[in-house]
């Protein structure tokens, strides 16, 4: 299994050249150049993670890691804690938003269980990386230890790994665990040097009350815990989750083998974004699917230097918003592929 | 043919009652209420539009229509007006951005003349509905007879009943006409009572006096022509253009056929804008692809209250924001077709 430290040794720098190289071809295309905007810089973004003219992104999966939090006990979310496991067997019978987006958009679901509560049925369907059976409340102390870190984050990187062994070239990431935004919006503050209320939302739909008390437990968590902002290893085993951790490792581990990662919202947003502290040229490796609702969202939008494709009010999570985004990817690189130029269709070009 | 009078008289408002029981349905399925966000709303509007609880838009059709403008002989375009008829033929053999696109999304493009300025090679993709060799300069007057406005109309009218005839059930419109977003950018400003350059963009990609050339030109147009803003009609004949009122009548032609039309950007919007001006029950049918960078379409867009599905900076019409906005489309029927509910997965409900 690949530690942290080599797959973050292992993270070249997108190849710039192959993107001016790609952005030459879509300009002989028959369009005025740059019409089809950031279309054409996705096609260019793809080719120059891939570090190749001739990108491709015919082999898709979503990686949707589960885990319970600790923090769930303190009253933080609209939905029990059992839900998370009734989700991943949901997600592994093939009836949640997930799989039916997935299939439209071609995307094979990888369903991993990195630590819910309780033994789930044992079903082929889902991958057992359990590291315990949810974290320990953020309030009381750290989330989690370290080598329960180290653990989860080289579960992400190995599922990441065999992924790209199997061919896959476009990796989205998705997650479920009742609590997790609670996690996400600490993780969110403390690298983002904000308020808890500022980067805090309503996550599954708590109330009121229920958002009150879900930023008296961020509170409490950074107060009790003082995570350092410099150090993403210390912020994600003190107010982190273990799917958290987990996508954070596949991010790492999809950069250092130059698959593109397309992040949903924001729970998928602050693992990558601490995969980016850990690893700065990671950046370069994102695409973001879509806007969330989640006030936080956009903060790590804004850090990341990423434009989401899409802004359609969703607050779902489990990677739906990636399986919604990919067609735009076939697409981007369907016009490099297919396009006739301005001298193979005969077209007048004006130099615009 | 059917008459405009006859098409305004057969659209029926869409139905709220279908609204509100797929909105319940979609209520019932495993995921917070309403977290799919605009997903969710655009399969209610999809139901109620075909006025049934099983909405499907497994038949959909993009119609491109092309003309040439007379204005374009002012110098407003960066293309010579011999595009037009070279990108039609161009869609004829399938190797623009909008066949590229519409293959991916499963569409079928059907390609219109309306009034290129030339005769075509003689290519059984393209359907003849030439009015005229284009429109005249609507610097020096209407661009076009009142018979020709209706002529043009009705041929899209009759277009859109064949499709719907074929058992189409999703209709994209798009455009190709050098000098159009001249055209778009008169009749916006007559719409919106603003002046021209505030509506008036790149186009195709003008330079700083090429803009200037355009915006004086509409300027003369209205000036000369004296376009009343309460009679679409007028607007059309005086400053429209063939494919726009061509695009008209597809509007007005599917919406009494109960098929929902997706417009693309600038050019598309204001063709649609036209209709509805003719019809307002014929708003309701709309759903808007994307947002172009053309400012114009911001201002239409907010006068038709659309809240596009895109904004990727696209500026190249041809109907290619509709055909990247299919898929979503498609998405947000299959969450209402393919997705478990609570009960059926053993999911516990929250209420939330």
């Amino acid at each position: 299994m690949k530690s942290i430290h080599e797959s973050i040794s292992a993270v070249v720098a997108t190849d710039a050249a192959v993107f001016a190289s790609v952005a030459a071809r879509l300009d002989d295309k028959t369009k005025p150049r740059k019409s089809l905007g950031r279309l054409e810089t996705l096609a260019c973004r793809v080719a120059a993670i891939q570090g190749t003219t001739s990108p491709r992104v015919d082999r898709k999966a979503i990686v949707v890691m589960g885990a319970d939090h600790g923090v769930a006990r303190e009253g933080v979310s609209a939905y029990p804690q059992e839900v998370t496991g009734q989700m991943l067997l949901n997600f592994a019978r093939g009836g949640a938003a997930i799989n039916v987006l997935a299939r439209r958009a071609g995307a094979q679901v990888v369903v991993v269980d990195m630590g819910v509560a309780g033994e789930l049925a044992a079903v082929p369907e889902i991958r057992d990386r359990k590291v315990a059976l949810g974290t320990a409340s953020m309030t009381k102390g750290p989330a989690m230890r370290g080598d329960q870190l180290h653990a989860a984050i080289e579960a992400g990187i190995a599922e990441a790994h065999a992924l790209a062994d199997d061919g896959v070239n476009l990796i989205g990431i998705g997650e479920m665990g009742i609590g997790n935004t609670t996690s996400a919006s600490a993780i969110t503050a403390v690298f983002a040097g904000l308020d808890p209320a500022e980067v805090t939302g309503r996550g599954t739909g708590v109330d009121d009350e229920g958002w009150q008390r879900k930023v008296a437990a961020i509170r409490t968590a950074l107060s009790v815990n003082r995570p350092r902002a410099d150090d993403a290893l210390d912020v994600l085993a003190k107010v982190g989750g273990f799917e958290l951790a987990g996508l954070c490792g596949v991010a790492l581990g999809a950069a250092s083998r130059r698959v593109p990662i397309m992040i949903d919202g924001f729970i998928t947003g602050a693992a990558a974004w601490a995969a980016v502290k850990l690893c700065p040229a990671v950046a370069d490796y994102l695409i973001a699917s879509h806007r969330s609702v989640e006030a936080g969202h956009t903060v790590i939008l804004r850090a990341l230097d990423q434009l989401p494709l899409l802004d359609l009010d969703l607050r779902l999570g489990e990677g739906t918003g990636t399986a919604l985004a990919m067609p735009l990817v076939d697409a981007a690189l369907a016009i490099l592929d297919e396009m006739a130029t301005f001298s193979s269709a005969q077209v007048s070009d004006s130099g615009a």
